[in-house]
């Protein structure tokens, strides 16, 4: 683990050795806790990926995956989301990506060497189908399918679902759940695409194109698990976008690369995942000790 | 003079000294500079003010100015410029003020004791009337009146005017020139506000509220100093708007401040300040040495 804004380890790590290219992930990511410590998302997320930045430049490593998100479309007045759909940032968290996205455009622009491809990522769910590598969120979890493993393993009581009046097929919220696998192939494609030597500031969609509410999500990891999840209904939460899905015409177009997973993968590999580490990288202990 | 993104050096000054408040203008401000050189832009202001906030944060100093500026209006489509109006940045500079404005209201959203001041400067000139204290651009001056007066004091052959088609009076750019001690006293009355228990992340225009034209502006220099300043017309400057106004009233309901200063005034001071000092700082031979 490298602290990024730390300007002498990353110099140290890109003097000893030479990197054709990055793939920058190192984010802060709860959006919650983004609008109560700000500066903690300001300093990880946008000191961390200038002080890169700067260090690769310095290094002649000038090829750069950034991992944006699906957040800088705020809440859209059109589905899908293409990527010239307007930009917006609703909360500190979204405003990190939008400015680093922002950012990577200047440094594109000021130095035509500079190729970056900037990954705007939709729902991350599932697990590696091994089932040894998947998401153990501390705390509560913010995102819906942590949360849903964690009523299957017993660890929670019940799911709550925010919103039950949108102007949605089952009045829940709709959004656009990848894979992680298929999201890990997104970024080999984008790897591959950095030796385009028309590439320059780039921006794609890793989505599947389809939009799935929180019932329908639900109800396939049921299946998948055979285990029943009990439901609280409660109001909208703040902030929260009534639906989000993905164009994502571009990246197959320009990437070669699409989404081969459905919800019924995403759920089953989420399952196997959780069903063998219940505790996640954890154990049954620290279940009450989590921050 | 101290480097904001040097922590540990902050960190000192705040362990060594009680702050009550602080102003904050290290910024750099070249235009032209900060799409060459984004990283550094984006580096010295951004990362610097992060860094600065969270040392102030730690040491439970929550009062804070901070220099904004009119370029945050963007391309302004109705003037005068309210600090309501609508915002946008054209360039690298103005994303990383732009950036710093909604850092620190989310700041301020995070934690209410942060009380913050941005100051959104309109188009600083003149000098001290002393004629001590001056503006001393190294290389080629990107504003108007550093270039007029190292015209004026024959560093320079002419004043080239970029564009005088504009729909203006006179076909020149109209911007809102404010004398650098009216700007100074609108500190002063800022720091005043802080003390105030309503205040918590506002805004204000510094500006006089009055739009003059390039060719006014020179006209009012040529008056002031007795010389001649020869004109060179050229094509408009890529990214310059046309017409850039404030409106004071804010500032002048909340703040009790205004601008005492005309452009007459503005002009003598800057002539005061170029005849008692032709080379700035430096000295003739340093003219032909500036980077």
């Amino acid at each position: 683990m490298v602290d990024l804004r730390d300007r002498s380890v990353i110099q140290k790590l890109f003097a000893e050795t030479k990197f054709d290219a990055v793939i920058h992930f190192a984010g802060l990511k709860a959006v919650g806790e983004s609008v109560e410590k700000p500066l903690l998302y300001y300093d990880n997320n946008v000191i961390g990926t200038i002080t890169l930045l700067e260090v690769m430049a310095a290094h002649g490593c000038k090829n750069l995956v950034f991992s944006s998100s699906a957040t800088v479309y705020g809440w859209p007045k059109e589905v899908p989301c293409t990527e010239e759909s307007p930009l917006s940032a609703v909360n500190p968290y979204g405003r990190t990506k939008l400015f680093i996205e922002e950012i990577c455009r200047d440094v594109h622009h000021s130095d035509p060497e500079w190729k970056i491809i900037l990954l705007r990522y939709f729902n991350p769910v599932g697990a590696h189908p091994s089932g040894h590598i998947g998401e153990d969120p501390r705390g509560i979890p913010n995102n819906l399918m942590p949360f849903v493993q964690q009523v299957a393993v017993g660890r929670r009581p019940a799911l709550t679902v925010f919103g039950n009046d949108y102007a949605t097929k089952d009045g829940t919220g709709v959004r656009d759940y990848i894979h992680v696998v298929d999201l890990a192939d997104g970024h080999i494609a984008a790897l591959r695409k950095l030796s385009d030597p028309k590439i320059g500031c780039e921006v794609y969609n890793l989505g599947t194109g389809k939009g799935t509410s929180v019932l329908e999500m639900v109800n396939a990891f049921e299946r998948a698990s055979g285990k029943k999840i009990p439901l609280v209904m409660a109001g909208r939460r703040a902030g929260d976008a009534e639906i989000v899905y993905a164009s994502t015409k571009k990246a197959e177009r320009e990437l070669n690369w699409r989404a081969r997973y459905g919800i019924e993968e995403m759920c089953r590999d989420q399952w196997n995942w959780a069903s063998k580490n219940p505790y996640g990288y954890g154990s049954p202990e620290s279940n009450g000790v989590m921050k």
